[in-house]
């Protein structure tokens, strides 16, 4: 496989100019493509510039709307609730969290949840953000069934991921997990390679443990972490269930395909200070004894920082087919330039 | 070993008795009894009668108070902060999250933090308490250092749990988690009973792996799931500490000692419902085809419900030494008497 070296600013102008093109109003657009830009700059290629081309299929049959910004409502004080219109999944959830961030200052807690949203990029994002500007983040979103219970051979949980933003100095905590094994991204891509997958990763459709990525992908992942991870993304799933009414199990749709409206669920709950710093807690912790003398301990969200600082400095690779697919339909100016082409 | 069988309501008011006689009011004494003896009988004995010596020792210097039940104090409508102080963790719990409901209700979301509060004994018993009235509960406590980080080798986390309860017909979802991989009671009671522990469970004091539960006792345990279930323990953690003003890391204490105040923190988060019931969500991962045919899928609470019903209709095992201890510290009427005596 070749790769393609662009800088971020380049990528990130090209997915701007195609989201335009699509109808996107600029602010938006920007950032819709910084959510794909900062996902490829941390390393978390299954949520960048991967996902363009499927969500200008979704902006260009009317899946998903260029324009909705999402229907607030607030059902008290301190909860509002979203109805997304099938706006994009960060114009969207951003316009609710600045809605919500001044309740959360004011009575300690305020929740939004939101329903009928596009895909909303990497949930980290949101609680990095939050957590910046000193408030406490908890971010969960559903999605299409892909995992099997613990105990069962049947794709019926979403990953369901869960972000945690902490505030901190000199940075916050972050955290950003699915709560499957791995990815499915990551099985496609070692089907694409040919490279077999991890013992204990993934079954086949007849519900039979399989290193067999081709075999694994009608089949279903792993929770992680055993019991306790399965019981985690289903407890997520089933509490945004719950507070939002989003669709649940085998019938979600919308993020992985280009027809169907997305109906899975966002809830993300802020909470704002009333102890003390994390900081100094977690420089212990990051200063505490490593197993490997050469690689000290980390906090949540320090090795996606550091991918970060790395990408701004030397730029990030984009598969060449990717890039190629993009630069076709950017028919309003001469195709983007990368810097190099890398041979892998 | 030998161990007693007993039945729940004769465990129940031993226990009772044994409060009372400290000088705990006789409400407050069947709260923390209850707390106590629910634990035996959903099989988690580390939470159980084990714990009721050291917290009779914590009355009887002073350490714990048998009288407070907490200071309350609203800094919104709904945010309640609460100080323990060094009441019986139960008893400011229940009182605390009684006075937190109406507010979800009304709000949407509740929080209340607590400190200077004694263990609250098994987390999801308040998440399924709130979950059978109808609310969401988040419930998390931090508790003293014996985790390692992941890439790390010094017991620097809590054993942070998280409980979650859902409301659902006929039976909510209640997940009760440690972010450990095992216990310290686990190890312990391998110690105990001369059988190695499992390789990844634990490392010894100078961080190296160990299947010696003697050599773990001095080292630190294992986060489960590994760097996920790392990255969640320390954010609740994290958490806790910035929204109570906790102690955080091997500063805790008052949870396993006989003498020093509980600096833990305890937060809790309710929330109601907007959208639709997670029953049939449940029903049909419970339905879904299992890895033994023989082993239906369960959902976080299935295990524990039945082990309960299980103790209800034919008794608890008590450790016969346990038993002994608390009938003889039993002078307020002729010692209680088991059933039976069990050879193990």
């Amino acid at each position: 496989m070749v790769d393609v070296l662009t800088d971020l600013a380049t990528a990130q102008s090209l997915a701007e100019r195609l989201l335009v093109t699509a109808g996107v109003p600029a602010p938006a657009a920007a950032q819709q493509a910084e959510l794909l830009l900062v996902a490829e700059a941390k390393g978390v290629p299954s949520h960048g510039l991967l996902r363009l081309p499927r969500l200008l299929r979704r902006l260009g049959n009317g899946t998903a709307s260029p324009t909705n910004t999402g229907k607030h409502e607030w059902l008290s004080p301190c909860y509002l609730s979203v109805d997304g219109e099938q706006g994009l999944g960060p114009v969207v959830a951003l316009r609710a969290l600045e809605a919500v961030v001044p309740a959360a200052e004011r009575h300690g807690v305020a929740v939004c949840s939101i329903t009928n949203n596009n895909h909303l990029g990497m949930l980290g994002f949101y609680a990095g953000r939050m957590a910046e500007r000193g408030v406490v983040c908890l971010g969960m979103t559903t999605s299409e069934a892909l995992v099997h219970p613990w105990g069962g051979t049947e794709a019926i949980l979403g990953t369901n991921p869960l972000a945690l933003g902490v505030p901190a100095q000199p940075h916050p905590l972050v955290l950003d997990m699915a709560t499957s094994q791995v990815s499915m991204g990551k099985v496609h891509d070692h089907a694409l390679r040919g490279v077999p997958l991890e013992p204990g990763w993934a079954l086949d459709a007849a519900g039979n443990p399989t290193v067999d990525p081709v075999a694994a992908k009608c089949g279903s992942i792993a929770p992680f972490g055993g019991a306790k991870g399965y019981g985690l993304g289903l407890g997520l799933g089933a509490m945004v269930t719950f507070l939002t009414g989003a669709a649940y199990g085998t019938a979600v749709g919308g993020t992985l395909d280009d027809t169907r409206p997305s109906n899975k669920g966002d809830l993300f709950i802020l909470m704002s200070g009333g102890g003390h710093s994390a900081s100094e807690y977690l420089d212990q912790v990051r200063g505490s004894r490593p197993a490997d003398p050469g690689a000290p301990v980390a906090v949540p969200g320090d090795g996606a920082r550091a991918r970060y600082q790395e990408s701004v400095a030397h730029g990030i690779e984009i598969a060449d087919e990717l890039w190629r697919e993009l630069t076709a339909l950017d028919t309003t100016q001469d195709a983007a330039q990368p810097e190099a082409v890398l041979a892998e």
